[in-house]
C-alpha cells in the first residue's frame, strides 16, 4: 500500500466512525460565547496582561533564540520562575515552553529503569505520553481516583522506586483528586506524587493558588506539581513546582527542557502580569468557580471541583448535534470523543470563565436550563 | 534511598564527571556576540518582526486559550500556515507549539506497529524521543549519512513500512543530508523521508526555501519536512509541511497537537513577519552562510552545509576551558558535552548570524584565527 493509499485508509475510517475532525480558523473577536476554552479567568485578552506581552516582545524579543542552557535564559524567564514559586508557595520552579512538555519533561527526568509509575486513569494524554516515553520498570494504570489500587501498586511493588501520576482537577469529569491520601501514600510507601494542576492553577485553592498548595503539600520533597500557563494565566508555556533538588534533575537530564527552545518572552511577561493580576483581585478564581457551580446545578451534574464541568452523552454523534444546536443559539462548547476520551465515552465538556459578564452568565444558565439542546 | 537522596546522588554523579548544568538568565542586551543561539538572520530583536508580535499579543490576546481543535484555531495560525507553505513550496502547513512537538506529531502520527523507523545517527534529540514515543514495530539505527545502510535497511525490512528520519542540516557536525538520494531510496524501496529542518529554514537554498525545496523535493508525497519557528524565523513554535493528506492525519491523530494549547498570536505573527522579511531579503540567508563560511575556514573545519559549525573538542572540561576563554574576549559560544551529543565527542557549536555588523564578523574572525583559545 503507498503512503497515501496508508493516509486515505485512515481517513476513511475515521469518517465511517463519525471521527474525522477539521481546523476552524476564528477571527479577533466571536459573537459565540467561548464555554469551550480554557482561558478561565478571562486574562487572555485583557489589557493588562496582552500590553506586558507586547513589551516583552518589543524589549526582548520575538523568540528566546536558544536552548534554555545554551544563551535561551532571559531574565523573564527567571523573573517567571520566581513568581511562579512564590505564588504556589513551592521552593522553586522551571519554565518551560508547553504544559505538554512540562509533563513529558518531570515524568522522563524521575524515572529510571527500577521505577514503577502508577497513573490515575484519567489523567492528561500528555502525561500518557509521558510514561510511554520514560520507559519505567512498570507501568500500572489505576481505576480513577482509586486511593486502594494507588497503595496496593506501591505496597505490592518489587521495583525500589515509585511516580504517582495525577491531576488536581480532572477535565475528564471535572472532578478532584484526593490529594492529601495520596501524599499520604507516597510518603507511608515510598514515591513520588506528581500533580498536574493544570486546571487548578488560577482556580482552586486560596486565591487560585492550586489545591496542592491548598492541601499544605508544597513542603514535601516527595510532591511535584505542573501547571500549564495557557489556561488561567491566559499566555503560553508550562512549568514545573518543587523542591531545588527536583528543578535541578530537570535542568540536567529532562530533554525536553533541553532540546527546545526557551519560551517566547512575550508568554513568559504575560505569564507573569497575570498572576500579578490574580493576587490582586482574588475575586476571579472565586468567580470563575461560581460560574461554574451554577452551570453545573442547571445541567443537574455533579458539582465541580474547579471550571470545567463535563456532561455525558450517548455517543460521538448525539454529542456533536448538542454541540451544533447550543452553537446555534450562540454557545461555543467543547465535544471530546475517542480517542480523546479514556473510557470511550464521549461528552460535552463546558468551562466556565470569570470573563463572562453577568449577563453573559445568566444567558448562559438560561439556555443550559433548556432541554432542547439535548435533541 | 529516599527520593532527596536520590536526587543528590545523580547531582553527585554529575558533578563527578564535569557535566554540572545551570541556567545563566541574562539582560536583554549583552556586551558578548552571540554565537550559541540559533538567531540565524537577526530576526528575534527584528523591530519589524518584534512590532508583529507585539501588535497580534494586543489583538488575538496573549496566549490561544484552548487547543487547536477546541477554539484555538485563530486566524493568525491559518496565516502562517498558508505562508510557510507558500514560501517553502509545500502543498500545506501545520503549526505546532514547539519544534521538539512538531517532530513528536510527524512521527508518531505516521508510525504504527507495521512501520520500521530508520534514523540518521545525528538527529535532533526531538525525533530520537519521537521514536520512543511512537513505538514502531522495529527502530534501526543507522550510521550519519550512510545512504547504503538507509537502502539495506529498507530493502532487507519485512515489516509493510518504513519511515527514514534525518535533518537536512545536522547541528552535530554542520553537514547536510543526502537528501536527493535517500528521497529516491524511499521512493525505491517504499517508505516516507521525514526530513528536519530546523537549521536549514532561513538558511538554505534559494532565499532561504531550506533544502527539501533547493532538491524538488516538494512535490513528492513521501517526503515530510518539519521546521522551527524559533530559529531563523526567531520566533517560537515548529510547523510540519507536506500534502493535504499528512496534515489531515496530522490533525486528527497526533497527541501532541491535540492536547496542547495552540501557539500564542505573538509567535505566529512574529514568523509570519520574519518570513516576509526574509522574501524581501534574500541577501540575509546567504549573508549569514557566508559569514558560518569564513568562520569555518579561520578554524580550520569543514566548510558548514548552513550556519551552524561544530569543533570536536578532547573532552568536556576543554570544552568547557575553551569556551570560558572564548567568552573572557567577548564570544559567546555553545559548548555540547554529553548526554547532548550522540557519540560522547565533546564540541564548541558556533552559529553564524546575518544579524552581526562586519565589525563584529571582522572581531568574530580575528579572534578565531588566534591559536590562543584552544588553550
Amino acid at each position: 500500500m503507498s503512503f497515501e493509499d496508508w493516509l486515505d485508509a485512515h481517513r476513511e475510517l475515521r469518517a465511517a466512525a463519525g471521527l474525522q475532525r477539521q481546523l476552524h480558523p476564528r477571527p479577533p473577536t466571536c459573537d459565540q460565547l467561548d464555554l469551550a476554552g480554557n482561558d478561565y479567568l478571562g486574562l487572555r485578552l485583557d489589557p493588562r496582561v496582552t500590553r506586558a506581552a507586547a513589551e516583552a516582545a518589543l524589549r526582548w524579543g520575538a523568540g528566546a533564540g536558544a536552548s534554555r542552557l545554551v544563551t535561551g535564559t532571559l531574565q523573564v524567564h527567571a523573573d517567571l520562575e520566581q513568581r511562579l514559586a512564590a505564588f504556589t508557595g513551592q521552593p522553586a520552579a522551571l519554565v518551560l515552553s508547553t504544559g505538554y512538555q512540562a509533563n513529558l519533561a518531570v515524568v522522563t527526568a524521575l524515572t529510571d529503569r527500577d521505577t514503577l509509575i502508577v497513573s490515575d486513569a484519567h489523567v492528561h494524554a500528555s502525561l500518557v505520553d509521558a510514561c510511554r516515553l520514560s520507559r519505567p520498570g512498570a507501568l500500572v494504570i489505576v481505576p480513577h481516583n482509586d486511593v486502594d489500587a494507588v497503595v496496593s501498586a506501591l505496597r505490592d511493588r518489587t521495583l525500589a522506586r515509585a511516580l504517582v501520576l495525577v491531576e488536581s482537577v480532572y477535565s475528564v469529569l471535572g472532578d478532584e483528586a484526593p490529594l492529601l491520601q495520596l501524599a499520604e501514600t507516597v510518603d507511608t510507601y515510598g514515591g513520588v506524587l506528581v500533580v498536574d494542576e493544570a486546571h487548578g492553577l488560577g482556580v482552586c485553592g486560596r486565591g487560585g493558588r492550586g489545591l496542592v498548595s491548598a492541601q499544605r503539600l508544597t513542603d514535601r520533597p516527595d510532591v511535584v506539581a505542573t501547571v500549564t500557563l495557557s489556561k488561567a494565566l491566559g499566555a503560553q508555556g508550562g512549568a514545573v513546582l518543587g523542591s531545588r533538588r527536583v528543578v535541578d534533575q530537570l535542568v540536567n537530564v529532562a530533554r525536553p527542557f533541553i532540546f527546545d527552545t526557551g519560551l517566547a518572552p512575550a508568554a513568559a511577561a504575560a505569564a507573569d502580569t497575570a498572576l500579578t493580576v490574580i493576587e490582586a483581585e482574588p475575586q476571579l478564581p472565586r468567580r470563575a468557580r461560581t460560574t461554574a457551580a451554577a452551570m453545573a446545578a442547571r445541567l443537574q451534574c455533579a458539582a465541580p471541583a474547579g471550571a470545567v464541568l463535563s456532561v455525558a452523552m450517548p455517543g460521538p454523534q448525539a454529542a456533536l448535534e448538542a454541540q451544533s444546536a447550543l452553537a446555534a443559539d450562540g454557545l461555543r462548547v467543547g465535544c471530546f470523543r475517542p480517542p480523546s476520551v479514556p473510557d470511550g465515552v464521549s461528552r460535552l465538556r463546558l468551562t466556565a470563565s470569570a470573563g463572562l459578564s453577568d449577563d453573559d452568565v445568566r444567558r448562559v444558565l438560561t439556555r443550559l436550563g433548556q432541554k432542547g439542546w439535548r435533541g
